[in-house]
């Protein structure tokens, strides 16, 4: 571990994109790591992905709860930060060179959707033309399935925010981690049809030692729907341990997985068997697919999913 | 006019990018001119504009009939092309640098999307699910009037080609025509939703000695449908000077002009008086308008405009 250091904390666009390129011009490469804020062990193992990524690198953080992946019916005003732990966190990794944490990336236009969106939630697809934010970037197909079935405005947000962020920051390298695994399948096939030259990194879930994918969302729980919330974690291993054994019909695993999981008093989302790449879904495990799970246990949603990378 | 200069062709996207940061590394800027081909004196106008906007500047005109932006009923297999005449006009201008010229940009997947597009129209909305291209970039209001409601993937395919250019090149500076009046604000405003960090120029249209607005598709006019053609920019120009004698009744004046339209024997597509910047219709001219046409004559769709700039 390198010693703490303070990250240079940059609010503003045309800042962000001069110290990325002043970096650029030192010959190195830069890497991000988009975040939310709140930050966990699960986004330091990013930082770290990104460490390793490049050599010399300079690694960029970025903290912004982007309104327009929420639905109006979510959970933005709710969502938790921390601004001065976040901090702390990143400094103590000592290799965090910039945060970057704008007040917001929207263009909120001049006329009356400007008043009605304030800070919040903006969708466009429900608003009026004229002179605010319009332009969104689809993975029309990826974006359908799994969480986009129960949250429609999602992904959209998700890759028209990466896309702002990749053309201010243009980093070499972004790290995502594969807990979101649809986001991270998402952002690999937006850069690729895009052309952005840029690498991305899908970094592993990580897990507190009892099984739980952390979250920022996880502090939401109480102690009682943590220990019930366990039952995803332990559900997803005794599938993909199942389907090792030869247990392979996707049917009868999602029924078990969705008997486990409402015995423990969750409210199922999703559960689905999908190939790694498409994201479509699958019978019979016969390649390499990954199970995804979302659910709620009390008033938080939490989603898991793990990979199986066999051929049968 | 500086003395003639064979551009380097580049084919390859790689190869492009690279070129681009060479020319960048020379402490130069990169101008891009986006083009189909089939090169006239208005895209020439382009290339100069390109060649005012800075200095020392490197200069790229791209030539790719982008397959996206075409409906499966619309002319991609008839549109016209000359890439050797394309060549001879660019060098005669002696500041182009670079042709980029690609054989395809779309990754068209293994499945059976990819059998079934070919070379030719590409559009994901009503195929399935894969590993093709399937990231489109919508400005969702901008898109829809005009040009769009009768070409419903033609702004999703130029914006994304657009992108994709942009991601490629990485230009400091792209030239569209005001020509094509929709797509150039459609432009702007992706430029400024995403954050794309180019200086987006609007170069004004070039016509012929008699009032036609050059285009590509011209060529295939007879000379008696070329005729009848010189009635879009007649009455456009009688429109306005109408306006300016206080006629700024919008339903009048769109009357006016698909009476004269039809009477000399064209299919008006629309005719709409609207903002410059939001391209929403108004009913009396009292701030700066545009005047958009589109109208058949023969079997080519010809569309032209005139900007009214005078606050009422």
């Amino acid at each position: 571990m390198a010693a703490p250091r303070e990250p240079e904390v940059i609010r503003d666009k045309a800042a962000m994109r001069a110290w990325s390129r002043r970096r650029h011009a030192e010959g190195k490469a830069v890497a991000v790591v988009p975040t939310m804020g709140y930050l966990h062990q699960g986004h330091l193992s990013l930082v770290s992905a990104a460490a390793a990524s490049a050599d010399p690198v300079a690694i960029v953080v970025t903290i912004y709860v982007n309104p327009s992946q929420f639905a109006p019916t979510e959970d933005l005003a709710t969502y938790p930060s921390d601004f001065a732990g976040d901090l702390r966190k990143l400094a103590s990794t000592g290799v965090v060179d910039a945060v970057f944490s704008p007040p917001d990336l929207y263009d909120r236009g001049t006329g009356r959707r400007a008043a009605a969106s304030g800070g919040g939630a903006i969708s466009c697809l429900e608003e009026e033309a004229g002179d605010g934010h319009e332009t969104w970037v689809r993975v029309e197909h990826l974006e359908k399935g799994l969480c986009g079935a129960s949250r429609p405005v999602f992904f959209r947000g998700v890759a028209t925010i990466v896309s702002k962020l990749f053309n201010i920051i243009e980093p070499d390298i972004a790290v995502f981690g594969k807990k979101d695994y649809q986001q991270w399948r998402i952002i690999c096939r937006m850069v690729r049809d895009l052309d952005f030259s840029i690498e991305i990194i899908g970094s592993e879930i990580v897990r507190e030692a009892d099984g739980l994918a952390l979250s920022s969302r996880n502090v939401h729980l109480s102690s009682e729907e943590r220990e019930k919330a366990l039952s995803i974690s332990r559900s997803l291993v005794d599938a993909r341990t199942a389907a090792l054994k030869g247990n392979t019909d996707c049917k009868q695993i999602k029924n078990k997985i969705v008997q486990t999981l409402t015995e423990t008093g969750g409210q199922v989302d999703y559960v689905e068997i999908v190939e790694q790449d498409s994201l479509v879904p699958v019978e019979n495990i016969d390649g390499p697919v990954v199970i995804c799970v979302a659910a709620w246990f009390g008033k938080v949603r939490l989603i898991d999913n793990i990979e199986i990378n066999t051929r049968f």
